[in-house]
């Protein structure tokens, strides 16, 4: 019926010979005098996705979980994840030989101390490492006696025989009808930014601010259009992009020499140290810069100043013609999300689809727009208990039929050349218990008051957190993550620095594209989230005092009339609702077929108390 | 008519010969080889009130404000006073020898380092600064190549001819009737703390602390029942208070002497050393211990250990004791505020009181309780534009009359034994205008947000500010405080750790009393402001899955039905004010007189849509 290009289900692999490669990464640790070593689930850049060739904890200890670490003593080894992969991990990594414990809280240091003793040699990667985490690792190990160990060279790419090579995804220009800014004008505005640290140059070692500062994308990582690479920023003069030169197509690269030299990934260093050398400062992302490029720079006589990339607030703050790109690539959307619903509501009763077939029908739905670029992460289909698990990721295995009585909570995003997409719905199947109808109700009038929100010039995502939350909490009941993440201009779709979350000390700004995803999850029973992307505009008010700001809604689809219960909206609220009905039947009637129309009107229609 | 004890409403002393002050003093430190020196407004335990001998910086500037700063060089001197003080500032000061500055934003320090040179000697007084205020003062010297001194004696008490003699108030034992729990018990839970932290010992330098501690209760500033004191816990063994004997009767020695030895306050520089000089670790109060607490372990080769008084969040959690204290000096404050409200009704329309009046006769209602031991802090007292202006203090030449049209705003608290309350309402004099009452019923609905709040255990002030601004925020306004403090219990008025600000970082705990006010502030118009005190309790919610916590309201006074707009309120916020009436007819009628009995059952009616 339909099928999923972007998103696969398969089960990680299982029963290969895990056993033999510990065996063997320990004899490589043995040779090169170390007693121990640490697998950070990294890459050199920190990414949330990696490539194939940096999965080197999946490989040694057969845990494929998107957060996580390994550490291995000549006796003991352990894997280290969070709350949300300890069941995976228990499946996944051989008992026998690793110990499984928390990521968080305690964090792994506090196992180090306790599992090293004096004069051991406990090495790491420090390409794989912030200079942040580095250090923590280094106390850990003083507090025992023990020595930290930065290495040449990874020990465990040595023995890894057939290590995938690394990703040589296309580069693609990023014209300014999309990125709305000639590169030329952000490295000025960066230019200001690196007068304002009072450094000498700038490094970008998130490749989304290099993809953001030179207008081009990528094909290097699954679901985000990332060009791996890095750029030196010098106060004055040209910069110089680090890149793979197969990834470039030659007017890819005449783009890019507009503005830059263009060097192999290799020279970065060399060139680093030949500034270090003449006793430069060099600003350094300490939320991406791998602890090398500090150590490197300090090796040389430079001074390498860490905080956070500016580039990362320039990028949050969209201009006019991303905005509008942003509204087409979420009509777009609609239109897809309109169809996937209006098919889910025909064929979910029957009881026949399975969490799979509404991944593959939306994913279907999506590339019928003729502009689906990818996914912008794998869908969340989660029905019934499944849906009760905020990270669940359908596979072969867990995939579980939608019944009636279950709720269908589906997460999902699109990246269109436009814009970057994500929205989550909670569908009824049959008829809900009145319990879920409460739940849902109270999700959604949190949703509403973030929607609503007017909010003065400088707040920050701190303070509207709890407008999410403040329903769900007077049932004693809460959601346990952020209520809202930033998210990228056909980029990541989670994206620094703001976020709407007790976490999140950024000042929103104008042109900020935010998330609004509060939700409840009963274990082992149902999940609920209403997700919409918010967009921060200024708020016109007669007789404001101050400068003021509110959110535009972006995302365009129904919310589930059958889960919610009148009685427990207020007129502000219910006003809301039916507006924003309004507002999506107007966009998306005019573009989809008969059938789906007829759907559309029924779900958007006005309710009344 | 009426007659305030325990406030006055005095100008500061003007004309006295201040410039004559400022000349010796630059003398005396010219003997001293200093270039320079800083006076903060602080006492050497960073109270809030501090005793007349400790009013250095209005003796040698004039200015008398409740926070300030002021640095003398050999050519230039200023003043640093916040935005509240920047007009009184400057109506006290003499502009020509003294400069006005910002003391927050830029600090005092960002000033120093533009008008200091290499080799300057700027000198401080160790007993009246922080630790971190030290090391900022220090880090601003280095800047410019000064040196920052500690002086050994204060060079401003050499030259204060006329310098009172510190307070002597007598100490008065707070039994267990009001305190519910014995010094015995509080020290056993203080060292739980102290092996906690790791350290030897423990110096309360808080007064209040102390006060907790040993359940005394003393005179020595102004309203606030604070005997000026310190002490040392060690981990194991008796404590020491270190106190002015000449305040202590038999009794309150023998009571101190059942868990504690009694030394001079001379004496605690001796038993510091002496315990530093075994090398012992001291945990220190970074909120109000002064550097020269830790300067003497550091030279006695001890060490220093800063952080916050664990006392501070012991002392902010009330036991049942002091709650039902609270509760009943709330329900007797209720009787005075409402004989008050009552005359205000009557007396104010004809336009011939005044602010002071009000103040007056405010005072005297709650000295009719027959319980009154002072009031908790200078009444606001403020009509009119004087409303609009946070921290208004009336004096005889600000004093304005009450003119119908007007709103009054009047923040007071009383100390009673067994609680201290605090209490704002603005009360509408005549008809007021449209805009009052939106603004008014604004500021309602973020007050009764809060009443209403439930909250998980574990949840901040900061998650909850926002509540209180939500709907100010609509219309564009906003009011520059924070939104609640914690209340002492016979104690201090504003007590830490937990408040409901943006800053709030502290759990709010059940047992916690803390402050509901927002306000909103027009200037050179009108102020607003509604306060009561809340209790935070634990929410029983029938499916809840995890702890919750709510608020209980402790103070009981109408709220005025006037200057509300019906059309404005929620069902839920229309209910929760006709409850709130409803409790606090039910607590005070019974105990007042005819005509405030009349009075209080139309102010008390029951609102309809």
């Amino acid at each position: 019926m339909f099928e999923a290009h972007f998103q696969t289900f398969e089960d990680p692999e299982a029963g290969v010979a895990l056993a033999a490669r510990l065996s063997a990464f320990r004899e490589e640790l043995a040779r090169r005098k170390l007693t121990g070593f640490v697998i950070p689930r990294a890459d050199q850049q920190q990414n949330e996705y990696v490539a194939a060739s940096e999965e080197r904890l999946a490989w040694l200890t057969g845990f494929t979980g998107s957060a996580g670490m390994a550490i291995v003593l000549a006796q003991q080894a352990a894997v280290f994840v969070d709350g949300r992969y300890t069941l995976q991990a228990a499946k996944q990594v051989d008992r026998k030989a690793w110990n499984i414990e928390p990521l968080v809280d305690p964090p792994p240091e506090n196992w180090l101390s306790g599992h090293l003793v004096a004069g051991d040699r406990l090495g790491f990667d420090p390409w794989l490492h912030t200079s942040a985490a580095a250090e923590r690792l280094a106390a850990a190990c003083a507090k025992s006696g023990a020595e930290l160990v930065a290495v040449d060279s990874n020990p465990l790419d040595s023995i890894w025989t057939e290590r995938p090579p690394p990703p040589l995804g296309p580069v693609a220009v990023h014209g300014t009808q999309f990125s709305g800014e000639a590169a030329a004008e952000k490295l000025g505005r960066i230019r200001l930014e690196i007068v304002r640290l009072g450094v000498d140059a700038l490094v970008l070692s998130d490749s989304h601010a290099v993809a953001w500062t030179f207008n081009i994308r990528g094909a290097d990582v699954s679901h985000t259009p990332l060009p791996l690479s890095y750029a030196l920023v010098p106060k004055d003069g040209r910069p110089t992009i680090f890149i793979d030169h197969r990834k470039l197509s030659n007017s890819a690269r005449d783009h890019l020499e507009q503005t830059a030299d263009v060097g192999e990934p290799e020279a970065l260093t060399a060139e680093l140290t030949a500034l270090a050398r003449r006793g430069a400062s060099v600003a350094l992302d300490s939320a991406t810069a791998a602890d090398a490029l500090s150590r490197l720079i300090s090796a040389a006589g430079g001074k390498p100043v860490r905080g956070n990339d500016p580039v990362s607030l320039l990028k949050a703050v969209k201009n006019i013609t991303e905005i509008e790109g942003t509204r087409s690539a979420h009509r777009r959307d609609a239109v897809a999300l309109a169809r996937f619903l209006a098919w889910i509501d025909r064929e979910g009763p029957s009881g026949t689809l399975t969490e799979i077939d509404a991944v593959e029908a939306l994913e279907s739905f999506r590339r019928d727009t003729g502009a689906l670029k990818d996914v912008s992460f794998p869908t969340i289909s989660g029905t019934g208990p499944n849906g009760a698990i905020v990270h669940y990721r359908v596979t072969r295995k867990s995939n579980r039929r939608i019944s009636p009585g279950d709720l269908l909570l589906i997460d999902s995003g699109a990246q269109y050349e436009d814009g970057t997409t994500d929205v989550t719905r909670t569908i009824a199947i049959g008829e809900p218990s009145a319990e879920m109808r409460d739940r849902f109700t109270r999700v959604l009038r949190g949703h509403i008051a973030i929607a609503r929100a007017v909010f003065p010039d400088g707040t920050t995502g701190a303070q509207l957190d709890t407008l999410a939350r403040q329903f769900l909490w007077q049932a004693g009941i809460d959601f346990e993550h952020g209520t809202g993440h930033g998210v990228g201009s056909y980029l990541s779709v989670h994206e620094g620095p703001a976020r709407i979350s007790k976490l999140g000390t950024t000042p929103l700004k104008r042109g900020m594209i935010l998330s609004n995803e509060p939700g409840y999850y009963k274990t082992d029973a149902y999940g609920i989230r209403i997700e919409n992307l918010e967009l921060v505009v200024g708020a016109e008010i007669p007789g404001a005092e101050n400068p003021a700001n509110a959110f535009e809604t972006l995302t365009l689809a129904p919310i589930d009339r059958r889960l919610i219960d009148l009685n427990m909206l207020s007129a502000d609220e219910l006003a809301w609702l039916n507006d924003y009905h309004a507002r999506v039947r107007h966009a998306v009637r005019p573009h989809v077929d008969e059938v789906t129309k007829v759907w559309l009107d029924a779900a958007t229609a006005p309710l009344s108390l």
